[in-house]
């Protein structure tokens, strides 16, 4: 059975294109959404154990096909039993098709990752190591069958197509698959994004013939960049195909404007009855603004990725807070602050340490650091989802965030 | 109130120089004893949670007095409330001298720990960079007074005397305290070792004097390197000063004959009613010698620091075990290797984790490896003590050893 998605939504505050509260149902548990899903890129969250995780209320993490497959191996982790009883966590787990990091990463950024058409390097000794790559040099190819891409790890190559994603998917043995797309770059042109996206389309009904298990959910991804006429292509083509649930990838353009304009475009015309997740965004007015519009779970590194830099996420209006959404607390003020990260956390984090000891543990170079920081930023984002599904519960999802922005957003 | 120690053995299987099983009560909880204590140098027991510490019955934890004077200092550590609130650890906390870790960081290898009246290097910039400090410098001059030693951060000098580091170690707060003593090398010879054992003797008059906390327990150490008189004076004269604790130190010889003879030149004639730490021992071996003749509490970096180096504690007649008393994961042949590290271990990594998910997350470089091996090794040697007590309960200790050492130690 594919999960399956209710709305929760009381009928008195219920609207179109509006927030909504709402239940994925798969075989390893439920995810009461909206919910933010913490990234597990190696199957592991970095510096965090499973029971921690369940400790803090997470419900569903993300792992990273790419990184999986080239090691140990998709037949490795299935071996293994699969990615849940591998990684010892056994809630629900959503893989990426493995495409965005085989096209990006190694590609030089100069390029942007949409102009992929670029020399292929071959198997001359510069190319093969990807850490001294050259500017210029791509490590990814993409064709109308798939994309030919090189190791991170060896620059061995490889090769992704439609199948063979979801080949590997049925190997990892996630509850929520997305299908192979390609992921165009804000730099790519309108032309290119609109050939990249008839070619999603085609990969796409690929994806959905491709064989996979029946406890599997395969989810569509809506591309199109920050285009409004393809964004609607997307969503016209896209919700005609049996999908158990959709994504919003690819470029969400470069200012926060044209990124509300793509939801915008996109959510009031998907089908209620699925479930929507949006890739990649995991700052906490980003998900104000993805839940606002209808939006029920998001994915993305920065959490755990901030945490282990000594940046922890805290409010809005919160003294001291960077552009970012942070506090950095590297900084030396922290040295002599003796109160915790956010007083009004409740994680084991800020019911247990100073800043100025975790200000400590970074200047020490010691693992509890990122841990500790960690624990407080995924707990940030949880606390935020879970304030969220309750004032959507009340009809006072507004109020929740006029009050969260008081102070604008910095 | 200092510490109390309670003889717990039964009557029956009570007898002077064997194992005993014992209570000591601190103000911040009690030891079962025999006990290991884990080591947070830095007050944090590195890769883990006090929480997680705590979820395996960590009972204690030793902390570092010379990188915690360096880092964050001491008067830091008192403004955050002590090490207890610092750390978030609220159980007993013994604290070393510092003196160790002041004679040995730094001093040259080829030189030995015990041969400290060598040149000091004075602030010619050379000497100022510890790491690339030559050949036979020395980063430490002990004289009769105390002793003077570059920080191993950034070659800044520093002085520890008995009053400093007793002062030292009230501002930071732990329960358990060790007298400021010279730890002498195995290579030092008989002369030396003996001079530095009488100057011990001055030392110990001099920590007893210095003001301390009413809660704090001091523990005299006994030194007198592999020689017997030398021992045995240590015991004569420290046995009559009004130690809390005692605690066995410096050098145990160089075989695991010397190391036994040493606990039983010193051992049966200990007082018994004065809990005895044995200083940096964690082998499982050596544990179990160590209790057979009496010793009650035990710590050492070596289950968290093999732990991160993918060398995770198994039992004697554990099948490929090493010489160290491990198992290492990184090993290839646990690549497909779908068991638990100890199919009779009942932590949490082997409930949860294959041999093969850890050798892969040192392979790729992720900090929960060190974290789940760090969990298995201290949990180890925790279940050896709760073995060792049980057993003394209910006087079947000899068994128990023989049944462990039944392969003979490897």
């Amino acid at each position: 059975m594919p999960c399956t998605f209710e709305d929760l939504t009381p009928l008195a505050w219920s609207r179109p294109g509006g927030p909504r509260r709402g239940r994925i149902t798969t075989t390893r548990g439920v995810i009461e959404t909206p919910e933010f899903l913490p990234v597990g890129t190696r199957a592991t969250v970095k510096a965090m154990t499973p029971a921690q995780l369940a400790e803090i209320g997470v419900q569903g993490l993300l792992a990273n096909t790419y990184h999986l497959y080239l090691r140990p191996g998709a037949e490795a982790v299935r071996k293994m039993g699969g990615l849940h009883t591998m990684m010892g966590w056994h809630r629900p787990i959503m893989t990426d098709s493995g495409g965005f990091q085989a096209f990006s990463l190694g590609a030089a950024k100069e390029q942007g990752v949409g102009k992929l058409g670029g020399v292929f390097p071959g198997k001359n000794k510069e190319a093969a190591r990807p850490k001294s790559h050259k500017s210029g040099d791509t490590l990814a190819k993409v064709d109308d069958d798939g994309v030919t891409f090189r190791s991170y790890i060896d620059g061995s190559t490889h090769r992704f197509t439609p199948e063979s994603s979801i080949a590997l998917q049925r190997l990892l043995g996630a509850d929520l698959i997305l299908a192979f797309d390609e992921c165009t770059s804000p730099l790519a042109g309108k032309e290119y994004t609109e050939m990249s996206l008839e070619r999603t389309h085609r990969w796409a009904v690929r994806c959905l013939e491709a064989p996979r298990d029946p406890h599997q959910s395969l989810y569509g991804i809506l591309q199109g960049g920050a285009y409004p006429d393809l964004r609607q292509r997307a969503v016209e083509f896209m919700t005609k195909l049996p999908w158990d649930a959709l994504a919003i990838g690819g470029s969400l353009g470069e200012t926060k404007e044209e990124f509300h304009s793509v939801l915008d475009w996109t959510i009031p015309h998907l089908p209620p009855h699925l479930p929507r997740h949006l890739l990649g965004i995991g700052e906490m007015e980003d998900l104000f603004e993805g839940v606002a519009r209808g939006i029920d779970t998001f994915d993305c590194v920065i959490p755990t990725r901030f945490a282990r830099t000594a940046n922890v996420m805290v409010r809005p209006h919160f003294p001291g807070r960077s552009r970012r959404g942070t506090l950095n607390l590297r900084n030396a003020k922290y040295k002599q602050d003796f109160g915790p990260i956010d007083p009004d956390c409740s994680c084991y984090t800020c019911r247990n340490f100073h800043r100025s000891y975790l200000n400590y543990l970074f200047a020490s170079k010691e693992i509890l650091a990122g841990t500790l920081c960690s624990i407080h930023n995924v707990t940030a984002l949880l606390d935020l989802t879970r304030q969220m599904r309750e004032a959507i519960e009340q009809g006072t999802f507004q109020e929740l965030k006029r009050e969260y922005f008081r102070h604008g957003p910095t």
